[in-house]
C-alpha cells in the first residue's frame, strides 16, 4: 500500500511539472533544419550523449564514396525538403559545417524484407519511406512521424545515453525492424573498420562499431532490448572482402546466428504484429564497452515507459530553459529565444557512462572520479559566445568542460589542448588554438575549479607547440608568411587573440614573465595590418604585402570563412588598437557602416565556407562566426547607439521561426549563444576580458539564474520593435556612463533596466 | 649494507640455479622447423604469451591475398632452409596446420633505410638479412642470430608476457630499428584492421593492432621501450584508402609525429651507435590495453638486464622439465625427450594481464579473479595426450585452462564451448566438441575445481547445439548424412567419442538420465561401420552406405586428415566393441599389422593434410592425430606386445634430433605429448576413462612429479634399442597381469618396473 501510494505520488508529482512546461513549447527543433543551419529535428537531452533523429540521406552509398558538394548539406543527416526518411540514427551534430555520426540506424519497415535503403527518387525500392512534415511532430526529446510507405508511426524519446524507440505497426506478419550498421553521415567508402554484433537472447542485442571518418579512430558500442521478443532474425555482410574463415561455414550464418562481425552488416529481427501493436527499443551507447552500454541502459531506462522516459527529458528541458526567463514582444520572438537555448544547449555532448567510464585519446579507458567528460568541442566557434554563456548560467558545465579539455590535453601524444574534439579524437578543424580562450575565460570569471597551474601550463604548451599549423613561424616572424599557409591571415589573427588570453590568465596567476611574453604575442594582428589600405593583408616571408589582394574575395586570400572586410576587424582583444590605426572614430565608423550596408554581388561569397546568401547583411557575414563580435565595435566609437541598432537588425534578419530560420550553420550553438546574449542587451567581445558590452535587448525583460544562486534581471522600458536605441541604462539603480559591464558586477546579479527609445541620442 | 647483500644473495642464487640447469640443454627448439613440424625457434617461457621468433616469411604482401600453398609452410613464420630472416616477431603458434599472428615485426638495420622487407631473393632491397645456421643459437628462452647484412647480432629472450631484444650494432650513424604493423603470418590484404601508434617520449611507444585473420575480431596492444632515445623516428602509411581527415595536414606526420593510425603502418627510429653498442627492447603485450601492457612491462621486467631475463625464463624451463626426470639410453633420445617436453609447454598459452584482466569473446575486459586465463586450445589435436598428460603433471595449469574453457563458454552468443580458441575468438577449427573430453578428463581425474554442475551444462549445451556442423542431424540420425557434410564419417566418430565422455562425466555426478543419453550416443561409431567391408564408411540420409568408396584415399571420402583405414579405427572408448565387430583379434591383430606395414605409393597422401611421406609408416599415418592410440589397441586383443614394438618402432622412426626431426605438424604439443607417454611406457587411448594402456618404455628410468606431491617412478629392467618387449611389469611389486593401469593407481604414485626383452612372449 504505501510503495504504491509513494509510486502515485512521484507519477502525479513528475506529471505536474510537466503540466507547468511552459517554455519547452516555445523551442522548435526543426528551425534550421532547412538549408545551412544543419541542425537536426530529432530527440535528445540537454548535452546527451544520444541524438536520436531522422536521417532523409547522409551521402548515398551509390555514390561509392565519392567526395560530392551534395553531402555537404547531410551534416546533420536532415533537410527539411527531403521526401523521405531512410531511418532513424543515434548521433548528430548539431549545425556543424563538417561531420560524422550518424551511427546505428534503426528503421521498421512492413511486407517483403528490404535490406538496402534505396534512393529518395525510388523509397519503394529500399527501406526506406515517404514521409510528410504534416505527420511530423519535433519537440525537445520528441519526435514523431508518419513513415508513410508502411503506415508506421514512428515515435522517438532519449535518456542522455539512451534513445528510446516506439513504433506502431499494422496488422502484419511480416513487420521488421532493421538495425543499419553500415548507415552513417559522411559515410566514405573504408569509414566503417569493423562492426561486432551479438544477439544475447530473443530481444536483446549488443556490439560496436569502429569507424574512421572526420574522428580518425573511433569506436562506439551500444545495447539494443527490444520490447517484444523477435520470431526470427538475420543479417548480410555487404563486404567484398572476408578474410580467411573457412571454418565458419559450419554455420549458416545468415539466420538466427547471434555471432557476426565484418566490415559492412546489416540486420534484421522479424516480428508478428496487430493492428496498433507497439514495439518499443530502448538502444543504449556507450564510448567503452557493451557492458557499459547495459549498464547505461539500466540505470537511465529501467522500465519500459515511453512517455515517463519523453516526459522526464522534456523535465529536463523545462530547467535548462528556467535558467533566463523571458518576455518577448511576441510569441515568434519567444520562439526564436527558446529554440537559441536549445540549441545552445545541445553540445558539447556527454562522454562518459554512467559509471564515469570514457575512453581517451590514448584509446584507453579512463575515470572521470570528479567531473562529467564531455566531447563535441567546436571550439573555433563555440569559444566566442557559447562558452561565455555557459560561464554565467552553466558555470557547473563549463567546469567539466574544462576538467574534460584538460583530460584531453593530459591524454594528447602530442600534449596538445583540443582543437576539435571529437570522441577521444581531435578533428583538428579551424584554426587558433582557442581552447585557451574557454580555460582562461572560465578561470578569469572562477567557474574552473582544477588546478590552476597546469591549465596555465597546457594553454602554454599548446601555444608553442611549435610544429602545428605555423606556430613555430608565427613565433619566430609574428606571423605566418601567406607563402606556408592558406589562411596565413585569419590564422595570425586568431593565434593573436588566443595569446592575449593566455597573457590574462597569466597575469591573474601572477606570472609576470609569461603575461609580458603572450601579452606581445598578442599584438601580433599589427603584424599582418596594412596600414596603407587599412585591411589586414597576407604578409610574405620577406615582410612584404602579398601584391595581389582583393579585399572582398573569400578565397586564397589569405582567410578562412571570411574576406578581408569581416576579418580585417577581428581583434577582439584591442578594440582601441585597431581603431586607432584604422584612423580613429571618424574613420572607423563609416567603415563599420559600409560593412553593413555595402552591396556585393553572390559571386563574393561562392567560395566562403558554411553560408548561403541569407547569411550575409551586405558585407557582413552573420552565418560565420568571425565577424560576431562585430556589430558590438561600435561601443569602442563616438556612436555606440549604431551597436544596438545593428544588433536588433540582425536579429530581425538572421533569426527566424521556421525551418530554414538561421542563415547559416549553428555551429554547436554559437549562432544561438550569440542571438542569447544579445536578445539580453550585452555581449562578451573579448571572452577572458571579463567585459560584456552593452547593446540593445530584444527581450521585454528576462530573467537570468546565474548557476551560484545570483539573480540577474534584465528590464525594459518602451520596448518595441521600432525602439531599438537606448536612451538610457542603469545597473542595480546606477546609469551607466559607458556601454560597458564586468563580469564582476554581473556575476553578482542585480537588475540591467534600459530605456528604449525610436530615436538615437 | 643490508639491502646489498640481500640483493648479492638473491645474484647468486639465480646464478647457481642457472648453473644447476642440466635438463634445459637438452631441450633443441630447432627441432620441427623443417618442413612439417611448424614449429618456431625462438625465445618464450612455459605457455608465454610472447613467442618472440625469427620470422624467416610469412605470405608475402606481394601475393596480394591470393591464397596460394606455399603460405602453408609459414605458420610458425620459420622454414630452417631459408636463406633470410625478415625480422623478428612477438606471437607464433607451435605447430598448427593453419595459422594467424606474426604480430609486431621488429627488425634492425643500418645504412639507407629501407621501410620494405625486400625478398628471400633480393634481401638487399628491403629490411630483411641473410643469415647463417653458424651463427644461430636456439635453446629455451634464447635465440641468437648474426644479420649478415647489416653485421648486426641479434638476441631475444622474453617473460610471459614481454619480449626481450638484444641488439649489438656496428658503429653507424644511420642505425636503424623497424616496427613492422603490416607483417603478419597468413598475411592476407584485408587482415589488417586498424593500426594505433602512440610516440609517448624518446624511448616509449604504445599502441595496438586489429587484426581479421583466422580469429576474426582480434586486438593485441603492445608497449615497447628502447635503453637508449631515439635521435629521431618517422612512419609510412601504406593504405592506399586513406578517410577524409583534411585537417590532419596541419602537421607534416611523416617524420617526428607521434600519434599515427591507420591500416598499414611501418615505424623505424634512428640512433646513433658505437661499435659493439648494445641497443635494448622490452616489448610488452596485452590483449587489454595498452595502459596494462606497459603495466606487464614493469611488473615483469622492471630492469635492463637481458641476462638476468634470460636466466630466469631458463629457470622457468628448468623447473617445468624436472617435473619428469628421465635417463635414456643415449644424449639423442635426451634431446627427444626434453624437445618433447619443450613443445608440450608451449600451448596454451597466457591471455591475462599480470592485474588478471582480459578480453573475452564478447570483447568485454574481464576479470580471472581465481585461475589463470589461456588461450590457443588445438582441441581437436590436444584432447587425446596433452591435457591428459597435464592432468598426471600440470595438474594446476590444467585447472586454469578448464576454468579458461568455462569462461569461453559463458562468454559466448553461441553458449558453446571453445572448439579452436584464438585470443578471444573461436577460429571453429577442425571437427567435433573435444573440450568436453578435455573437460569430463580433468573432473575424473579431479583435477578441476569449479563447478562441477555448471561445467557438465556446457559440455551438453556444446553437444546439443543443433546448428554447428550437423549436430541436429547426428542426433536425429544417429549419424551425419554424407550429403551434408564432407566429412560426415569422421565427424560422426569424434561426437560419439566425446559423446561418451560426456557420458562418463554424467555418471561421475549421478546424473542417471544424461548418462544413458550419451551413452547411447556414443554408440553412434556402429551407424557408420559397414559390417560387409569392415570399415568405416560414408552414409546416405536414406541409410545406404556410400557407393564409390576408397578405403586408401583421403580426399573426398568422408573423413578429414586421415583415410578410412586409419579412422575406422577410431573408437577409443570402446576398442572390444569395435575388435568384436571387425570380427575378433583374430582378424583385428592382421588387419592393424597390415596398416603399419602395407606399402603406399605417394599419391594416396597428396591430399592429406598436414602431413609429409615422412609422417607415415606404411599407412599408419603418426603426422596426424586420428590413429594417436592405434598402436595401443593391440593391448585390447591377444598380442598386447604388438603395442610394444609398434611404440618403440614409431617413436624411433617419427622423432629425431635435427630440424627435421618432427614427422607432421606438432600441433600444440600433441605429437610432443604422444611422444612423453609413450616413452614413459603408457597412454591415454581413452581420455576421461582413467584407464593408461601400456606399452614399452624407451626411457632407462623416469622420475615424475605427479603434481600433488606424489612421485611416480619408471624403471626399467634390461632396456635397450632392441629390447622392445616387456617381459613383465610390476606396479608397486605387484606384477600385472593386464597391460592397463588406472589414474587412481597412477597418481597415488609408486614405482612401475618393466622387465624389457629382444623377444614377445
Amino acid at each position: 500500500m504505501k510503495r504504491t501510494y509513494i509510486i502515485l505520488f512521484l507519477i502525479s508529482f513528475s506529471f505536474s511539472i510537466f503540466a507547468q512546461n511552459r517554455l519547452v513549447k516555445y523551442a522548435k527543433p526543426i528551425i534550421g533544419t532547412e538549408k545551412m543551419g544543419h541542425t537536426y529535428p530529432g530527440a535528445t537531452v540537454p548535452f546527451g550523449a544520444v541524438q536520436l533523429s531522422p536521417d532523409t540521406d547522409t551521402i548515398p552509398y551509390a555514390y561509392q564514396g565519392k567526395y560530392t558538394g551534395s553531402v555537404y548539406q547531410y551534416c546533420a543527416g536532415y533537410q527539411y525538403n527531403d521526401p523521405t526518411i531512410v531511418g532513424f540514427s543515434h548521433t548528430h551534430f548539431s549545425g556543424t559545417g563538417h561531420s560524422d555520426l550518424g551511427d546505428f540506424l534503426i528503421m521498421p519497415t512492413v511486407g517483403k524484407l528490404q535490406l538496402n535503403p534505396g534512393t529518395a527518387d525510388y523509397p519503394e525500392n529500399g527501406y526506406r519511406s515517404k514521409f510528410s512534415h504534416r505527420t511530423e511532430i519535433a519537440e525537445p526529446n520528441y519526435y514523431k512521424v508518419e513513415l508513410e510507405d508502411d503506415h508506421i508511426k514512428a515515435e522517438l524519446t532519449t535518456t542522455t545515453r539512451v534513445g528510446f524507440h516506439q513504433y506502431t505497426f499494422p496488422k502484419s506478419n511480416q513487420a521488421h525492424i532493421i538495425l543499419d550498421l553500415m548507415h552513417g553521415i559522411y559515410n566514405y567508402e573504408e569509414k566503417n573498420v569493423w562492426t561486432f554484433v551479438r544477439i544475447e537472447n530473443d530481444s536483446t542485442v549488443v556490439g560496436y562499431r569502429e569507424t574512421s571518418g572526420w574522428a580518425r579512430t573511433r569506436t562506439l558500442y551500444f545495447a539494443m532490448k527490444f520490447s517484444k521478443p523477435f520470431k526470427s532474425y538475420g543479417s548480410k555482410n555487404y563486404s567484398p572482402k572476408v578474410p580467411y574463415r573457412g571454418f565458419w561455414g559450419k554455420f549458416d550464418q545468415t539466420e538466427n546466428f547471434p555471432d557476426l562481425a565484418g566490415k559492412q552488416l546489416r540486420l534484421y529481427f522479424d516480428f508478428d504484429t496487430e493492428e496498433g501493436e507497439k514495439i518499443d527499443i530502448k538502444f543504449a551507447l556507450s564510448p567503452v564497452s557493451t557492458k557499459n552500454a547495459l549498464e547505461n541502459m539500466a540505470k537511465e531506462t529501467p522500465n519500459w515507459d515511453f512517455n515517463q522516459v519523453k516526459q522526464e527529458g522534456q523535465n529536463l528541458w523545462e530547467k535548462e530553459f528556467e535558467k533566463i526567463q523571458v518576455k518577448m514582444l511576441s510569441d515568434a520572438d519567444m520562439v526564436n529565444f527558446y529554440t537559441a537555448m536549445y540549441h545552445a544547449f545541445l553540445s558539447p555532448t556527454v562522454y562518459m557512462d554512467v559509471n564515469h567510464e570514457y575512453k581517451g585519446l590514448d584509446q584507453n579507458v579512463h575515470q572521470a572520479t570528479d567531473f562529467t567528460n564531455y566531447t563535441t568541442f567546436s571550439l573555433w566557434d563555440t569559444y566566442r559566445a557559447l562558452h561565455p554563456l555557459f560561464n554565467l548560467i552553466q558555470p557547473e558545465r563549463n567546469n567539466d568542460m574544462v576538467h574534460s579539455m584538460i583530460a584531453h590535453y593530459d591524454q594528447s601524444a602530442l600534449h596538445m589542448l583540443p582543437v576539435w574534439s571529437n570522441s577521444a579524437n581531435d578533428d583538428w578543424c579551424m584554426s587558433g588554438y582557442h581552447s585557451v580562450a574557454v580555460i582562461a575565460d572560465a578561470m578569469m570569471k572562477d567557474t574552473y575549479t582544477g588546478n590552476a597551474k597546469h591549465a596555465l601550463e597546457a594553454c602554454i604548451a599548446t601555444a608553442t607547440h611549435r610544429s602545428y599549423e605555423n606556430i613555430g613561424d608565427y613565433i619566430d616572424k609574428g606571423y605566418i608568411p601567406s607563402e606556408k599557409n592558406g589562411t596565413s591571415v585569419s590564422t595570425t589573427l586568431e593565434y593573436a587573440f588566443d595569446d592575449w588570453c593566455i597573457a590574462q590568465l597569466a597575469k591573474k596567476l601572477n606570472r609576470q614573465d609569461i603575461y609580458e611574453t603572450f601579452l606581445k604575442r598578442s599584438e601580433n594582428w599589427k603584424n599582418v595590418f596594412d596600414s596603407n589600405i587599412k585591411f589586414m593583408r597576407p604578409k610574405l616571408e620577406d615582410g612584404s604585402f602579398k601584391k595581389d589582394f582583393d579585399v572582398l574575395q573569400t578565397d586564397g586570400q589569405g582567410f578562412i570563412e571570411g574576406n578581408a572586410w569581416n576579418y580585417s576587424l577581428f581583434v577582439p582583444q584591442d578594440p582601441n588598437g585597431l581603431i586607432k590605426l584604422m584612423g580613429g572614430s571618424k574613420k572607423f565608423v563609416p567603415h563599420l557602416d559600409s560593412l553593413f550596408t555595402m552591396h556585393l554581388p553572390d559571386q563574393f561569397f561562392e567560395h566562403t565556407e558554411d553560408i548561403t546568401r541569407d547569411g550575409i547583411i551586405g558585407n557582413y557575414v552573420h552565418g560565420n562566426e568571425p565577424a560576431h563580435h562585430v556589430a558590438y565595435l561600435y561601443d569602442w566609437t563616438n556612436q555606440p547607439w549604431k551597436t544596438q541598432s545593428t544588433v536588433r537588425m540582425i536579429i530581425k534578419k538572421q533569426y527566424h521561426n521556421g525551418a530554414d530560420g538561421l542563415g547559416g550553420n549553428d555551429d554547436c550553438g554559437q549562432m544561438s549563444a550569440w542571438y542569447i546574449f544579445s536578445a539580453l542587451g550585452f555581449y562578451p567581445v573579448a571572452p577572458s576580458s571579463n567585459q560584456y558590452a552593452l547593446g540593445s535587448p530584444a527581450v521585454v525583460s528576462a530573467t537570468v539564474q546565474l548557476g551560484r544562486g545570483k539573480i540577474l534581471k534584465v528590464s525594459t522600458k518602451n520596448q518595441a520593435d521600432e525602439n531599438v536605441f537606448v536612451k538610457n541604462v542603469y545597473f542595480n539603480g546606477k546609469k551607466l556612463d559607458k556601454p560597458f559591464l564586468s563580469d564582476e558586477e554581473m556575476a553578482s546579479g542585480g537588475e540591467l533596466v534600459f530605456e528604449m527609445s525610436s530615436k538615437h541620442p
